[in-house]
């Protein structure tokens, strides 16, 4: 017989002995996460290699469509062939290399906090929230479209759980303000509930122009400085296979020439806008990154820019997507090893494609998260509260996942000890078959030697019984609500906040949202 | 805006142009795994050297409390410190090291169907299913306590579902067989559901005798014969701290005599049965388990063990257990880092202590599972239907488990490329913009290109909601069922079956249960 059961016997004395002691959650805000482990490699170097000089055969012998005039031109005065007619642009291998070597292989995007300030590259983990969902899910109130108070919730839920190292942008569709207009709400409640770097709307020359204005207010400075000290990110697509559009591409433009960090993230899904094999939708999505990479360091060399991964399957049987799967899982380890070998900095996600947030949301999201980490991706994107395939936001589940962000934290730490740790002299303390409880070892340590974890219930089934039976997502609906009420956002100079009104006033005024 | 949600949209069109196909969940038994990854190590060399020489230093000026006067004399005969009246047992540096110096690294256990004997060491990861549950819980009955019914279903369905390398022992506790004749039964129907390596039960001579005589008939052969091709094990716990029971240490001594697997496990709950520091109950449990290590080694030169490493920290609210918490994880990597050190099997857990099988029992068995995989453990134990901290198996939750461990399979085989999989001619065959569909690379491969899930419900929300918002917990209730009523067991002798009933009816006349 196994004895590992009787361990509860222990623990239930030790309750008796200690009493009760403050011991809930930790909620502080996650340092800078730094990996302490080596990367987990999958594929080979000649295996690199391969993926690599198939990409560049691509772009030189096919290339990509590029649906902006602005850009053709960019590309053309650089060497690339562009065919006006077709909208092609082929870059040879040497003009994209060229580039490359101009992109940073690590820098910092400045928090209006200095200590949040977002250090990408290297072997830093940063952590982002859901983005882009249209519908906001959450126990109380069931699935319906995102709102500005969905939106402005989330905000106060990630940062009230201190889970995220950047803000986000688009963390749930507000649809309820007008489209034209509705970037601008989205950047206030980013200035006015967070100290974090934000992130502007990937879509839209529009949308970054006004992020650039809202961003130097933010820091107090111009615009012409923020290029000097990037605050901003843009976080967009390519229309895979081998498209980029004119919204897309002035966002990206915009950003790049005024120094901010374009994260270009191709949407491969294998089989069906990529091919149905890892290799080759690893091949077309280095081919459609590098391609935005190198119109960034066209546009102003040095520019920060990284690298996206979202590779994955469909789901054979419906055509949907599927996320958090062993194919999700080789291809963020193998993004994170291709954008090692260029010198960029990779970014993936922690997803999951469960139509609930519950035991299948969370072995998805652990599965995508492990391998985000351990991949040493620099950039985790929808690590908190993304559901069904990004069609959600969950609120329930950015307290799931709260708890896996914060305990992969904990085992990023590094393993210290002394003799104090080593602890003989406590061994020799208990007789054989003793306790521990009582052990001055012990009670000197107790209180804050272990994670404490956010949300789960280590009762036993008795106690869990007769308390209602609810499950870890039962009890999220409670964190949440607890974390959101108590929220107080970070302090912000009343006249930035003035600053800040006055200018998305008079840009409301000028759009006639 | 971030596009990604978009591709959904595409997979539905995917479906109408595909039509439907049969591909359901791949439930063929899953091969030997060999880990392609390097392990991940987090101990310095420094430190490993300080853990094991605090724990040789335990071993040697404490000692072991040795509650069997026949273990007691093996300790004596090879040189240790043996103190009668205190029962414990001093063993040196020097006796241990060449003790440990005859433990083989690598071994193989043979199983009635050649195709699945367990290969213990090197690379390879075998995953076995809970053990010691005295509680049996399913959506359809409620929690109770286990039966023989139960203990068959859960032969029935980890068989079905193809996740196991060997069968265990005590899956769930027959609570309605006698105790005496209890493992009778337990043995009886490893043999008749499974043609897996099993398990002894982990305490009492008796029971190690009588399962070395049914395994002798299960494979045609003596039990002299069984020593030199050796087909079971034993799973048992140290009582820590530092002491080893007389019915424990019956157990282990007539295993390891007739040279047949001892996995000896010290139950070191960190401020519980152990130091609370990760570090001191590393030096416990490695002193505890190197002892009994030391004594096969004593009883039979070269008898296969393997280490275990159980250590994890109690809720400092209750002080129950927790585990697959970031402690769990470190001290299962350490574990297999001090294995690999001193050449070694190790054997680790994918536990949790969840009171539900949702989303709480998943992350907590993921941290543990990646732990587990990724720091080359060779014996994974609990990895199917564990919940409760061990107090009860659960019928859904080894479904759950299911998906987690042929993820993890599927994640390990080698990623294998050459032209065709980079698909270049595919990605140009469709035009920017297209879709690949209908890209004939898509269709020579989409049936068996990819992972198919056992549980992993990908339809969008309005299907999932119009089926009636069932959660994975909820589906893994028809799962378990659909494998248990399908499960045909592998051949079996007539003549074995007929001569194993015939040994278990004497012995239950002998007993008198």
């Amino acid at each position: 017989m196994s004895r590992e059961n009787t361990g509860s016997e222990h623990g239930r004395a030790g309750r008796r002995e200690r009493g009760a002691r403050n011991t809930g959650p930790l909620t502080t805000q996650l340092p800078r996460l730094t990996n302490r482990f080596a990367p987990v490699d999958i594929l080979s170097p000649e295996q690199v290699e391969r993926i690599l000089d198939a990409a560049y055969a691509l772009l030189e012998t096919d290339g990509m469509k590029i649906l902006s005039p602005r850009a053709r031109q960019a590309y053309a005065a650089h060497g690339a062939l562009v065919d006006e007619a077709t909208q092609m642009v082929r870059l040879g291998r040497d003009i994209v290399e060229a580039m490359l070597a101009k992109a940073p292989g690590s820098f910092v995007l400045h928090a209006r906090n200095p200590e949040r300030d977002l250090h990408v590259g290297g072997n830093v983990v940063n952590f982002g929230p859901v983005n882009g969902a249209p519908n906001i899910r959450d126990l109380d109130r069931g699935r319906r479209y995102g709102d500005l108070e969905a939106f402005r919730d989330i905000l106060k839920i990630t940062n009230g759980l201190g889970l995220l190292h950047w803000q986000g942008g688009v963390v749930v569709e507000p649809v309820d303000v007008a489209v034209p207009v509705r970037h601008l709400e989205m950047y206030r409640a980013h200035i006015e509930l967070s100290d974090l770097v934000w992130a502007a709307r990937g879509v839209g020359g529009v949308q970054a122009r006004d992020a650039l204005a809202l961003s130097a207010i933010e820091h107090g400075c111009s615009i012409e400085t923020l290029a000097e000290r990037p605050t901003l990110m843009t976080v967009t697509n390519v229309n895979s296979p081998r498209v980029v559009d004119e919204d897309i591409l002035d966002s990206i433009m915009i950003m790049a020439e005024h120094g901010q960090c374009v994260v270009i993230t191709p949407f491969t899904l294998m089989g069906a806008m990529a091919p149905v094999t890892l290799a080759g939708a690893l091949v077309q999505q280095t081919a459609e990154a590098l391609s935005i990479i190198a119109l960034c360091q066209m546009l102003r060399p040095g520019a920060p820019c990284v690298m996206g991964g979202f590779t994955s399957n469909v789901d054979m049987k419906t055509g949907s997507p599927a996320f958090g799967t062993p194919e999700y899982v080789n291809a963020a380890l193998a993004t994170a090893q291709l954008g090692r070998r260029l010198g960029v900095p990779v970014r993936t996600s922690a997803v999951n494609a469960s139509p609930a947030p519950d035991a299948q949301a969370t072995w998805e999201t652990s599965f995508s998260l492990w391998a985000a980490i351990m991949s040493h991706s620099h950039l985790i994107n929808h690590a908190a509260g993304w559901l069904e395939g990004g069609l959600s936001a969950s609120l329930e589940k950015i307290v799931i996942d709260a708890e896996l962000l914060r305990g992969w934290a904990e085992i990023l730490k590094p393993v210290e000890f002394g003799d104090d740790e080593i602890a003989l002299d406590a061994i020799r303390g208990v007789a054989p078959g003793g306790h521990f409880f009582g052990s001055p070892h012990t009670l000197a340590r107790y209180e804050n030697a272990f994670y404490r974890p956010v949300l789960s219930d280590w009762s036993n089934f008795e106690n869990w019984r007769d308390a209602g039976e609810r499950t870890a997502t039962d009890r999220a609906l409670d964190v949440w609500k607890k974390t959101r009420n108590a929220y107080v956002p970070p302090p912000l100079d009343p006249a930035v906040r003035e600053a800040v009104d006055a200018y998305i006033a008079r840009r409301k005024e000028e759009i006639g949202g």
